[in-house]
């Protein structure tokens, strides 16, 4: 038996959750799960259907995206995993689909605004959006960079990886994440029903305003506050 | 056994009812339903999924929202159920939900205008949508004071809690209510469904009219006046 | 056993094919099979559930609207199919639904104009959407003058009702019939379609025109012309 | 047995698939299988529905277009399909369908820009839309027209029917192929899932700019590129 098994079963579960939550079709996405003490993680072999992944199957990466233990080829977006997990030590799993309402607020290039309280309750801001990488980056190593360019947008907003666990990457698609893979499909599943509410806000009032501060405090607070208490 | 069995199973029922209605997903709503007579309501546990709620997982409050009966902590959202059964006499059950197109045009800030039959065999009026909250208010006991602003906000509409069973509460989502849980849960799929058709209706034709007020009279009437006779 | 067995069990089947369909909830609609040589119809009872209808529990009515056999009230909507049936002799069954988009455009007040090869394949020319009544007709017997008011605009539009199986009530929403229950569904759930169809178009391209009169032509006559070969 | 079986049993369930993966209702579509060897090709018999499909009721047909085995008629679209296979020595399968969203492009006139790289991933351009046909040519061989309009707009756009294996026909619906069934199916949901983002991302970004040169050339490239490695 591998010595990745755990990985390897958790990891072929989440990618088996995304078609079943509605996130993906076809090969439109992948999932991955870290352990961080040996510096690994599994990932979807490319080009497999979802229904025919089997924990043998998944491939072990390291933070480097060299293949570890596996005979399929890894997803072909592994760079980009293995680069978060190298710089977020306390991110136990990662997830990438193009689901269709977070992939078509990452096409337009625009952060999601804060329109209500079910946004406040995952995060205190606008979701935000990478803009698309320079001509230069993308002829380098790209899905490298894609990662590089999740983390240095955070960065230059002022955000954590742990404060937001979220992000669209402008004219491509959202990346989500968690200490848990749990967490990480939860994340997906969230950004897409908040990015479908925003749009039809936007449509039914194109002059809304963004929430009033004293209630992004209040609803982020009682979730993730010192004195948290929410769940409904 | 409980002495509020009765309560209990009702209210697992309705809670569970939710995501089956396609009203919410994950933890996104919860429901209730009262007992008068002895001033308490059962009321989903906080943070359980729905699939694993059981009668004996409800949690059972006074109308001051005080813990009477169940180990686990209620929904986040209790003390805005527990004001409106202090006030309302005659409501059996109380839902709330993130459900997509109302919690939209909550958002919005919105109410929802009367726009054909479907609506009007409900209500004869738009669906009301309560204003966000004073900061100062936010900063208090934030959902006592929700609460308090559906009632208030139907009382200086003029407008009482039997005769009409739903509200929006700008920025955040929908309320609904009712004699029985069957009714509210009714009510809120119903005003779901009001929701969607009201957008879509402005975008085919953004210069519409509400509806006539003799057909807002008529069919609101033929459901609801003395001499009702609706039934499709 | 009654005399009108077979169009109980039709109206039956048809009322209950209404939610499997996806163009109903709840009660929002109801179907009707008619027997022109005893001059009676089959409709739902009102405010029973589609899943708990059976053949018996169907009301038998005659072509003025009066109860012919049945210990239930006949839907609401009874008079409506009344007078349609005592004008179509043609006309074998009526379905009645509030489905979404198609109420979407009757709330709009606007007919659907025609954009494309679907919607030809089926009417060749926009779907009608009747106006409201006026106060005084509203006042008087609704249900029939809504019948009424369907006879009438298609006469006004020089419609036949065998060359259009399908009408949008303004305000209200749709109606569609049929020589069989089978093909008064398939017209609801067509329109249903088309009509979503054509809002689509016309935020894809606002200035969108209608099809052009020779592709009309060849569609509809292809598939109802003297020399008709459609069939997908 | 016939000398077609396997051309049959593909044709069929190619054909089957269409209502599972949601992409039409009714007979709103038909899916064909070629033998290039033999000059002929399976496919859906007229009107008949898709669950009541077996392969001995498939129609077997010549590159003219006209019925070598089979008792049933063969679907009005069939013309077209045989000209394009006459044509296209390396297609295996067509599917044409009226889908929700690429058929509101059709009948919009538009060819789909090209947004993100979920589009990018398939084809490094927009997919285009072919004009409506003139008069004279719609009164003539309509369905043999189709066909020959879809082969001279790839030609006139400077495209190969391998490079691209999807297109819209103005005002009427989506035609797609691909070297086996499988594939052509495919490139009907995918194109399905394109078309609906990229009307999502106009909606949430009105003056949206199209996906940049050098992102098109890396997805593009990274899955049909010489060194292609492509894989979610």
């Amino acid at each position: 038996m591998s010595h990745f098994q755990q990985i390897r079963e958790e990891a072929c579960e989440a990618n088996r959750q995304l078609p079943a939550m509605g996130l993906v079709i076809f090969n439109f996405g992948n999932a991955s799960v870290a352990d961080h003490k040996k510096e690994v993680f599994a990932i979807k072999p490319s080009g497999v259907p979802y229904n025919e992944l089997r924990p043998k199957k998944m491939v072990i990466v390291d933070f480097d995206g060299k293949t570890v233990e596996g005979k399929l080829k890894p997803s072909s977006d592994t760079k980009t995993h293995a680069i978060l997990y190298r710089n977020w030590k306390n991110v136990g799993a990662i997830v990438h689909t193009h689901s269709l309402y977070a992939t078509a607020w990452a096409q337009a290039q625009r952060s999601i605004p804060i329109y209500g309280t079910t946004h406040a309750d995952h995060f205190a801001g606008p979701i935000p959006c990478a803009p698309a990488m320079t001509d230069e980056l993308i002829r380098e190593d790209y899905e490298y960079q894609t990662g590089l360019q999740i983390i240095n947008h955070l960065i230059d907003n002022n955000l954590g990886y742990e404060e937001i666990e979220m992000i669209l990457v402008g004219s491509h698609a959202p990346f989500t994440w968690g200490r848990t893979a749990a967490k990480a499909l939860y994340n997906s599943a969230v950004l897409e029903s908040i990015a479908r509410m925003a749009i039809l806000t936007e449509q039914i009032n194109p002059g809304v305003s963004t929430l009033k501060q004293a209630l992004i405090n209040k609803h982020f607070e009682r979730k993730h506050g010192p004195d948290a208490y929410y769940g409904q």
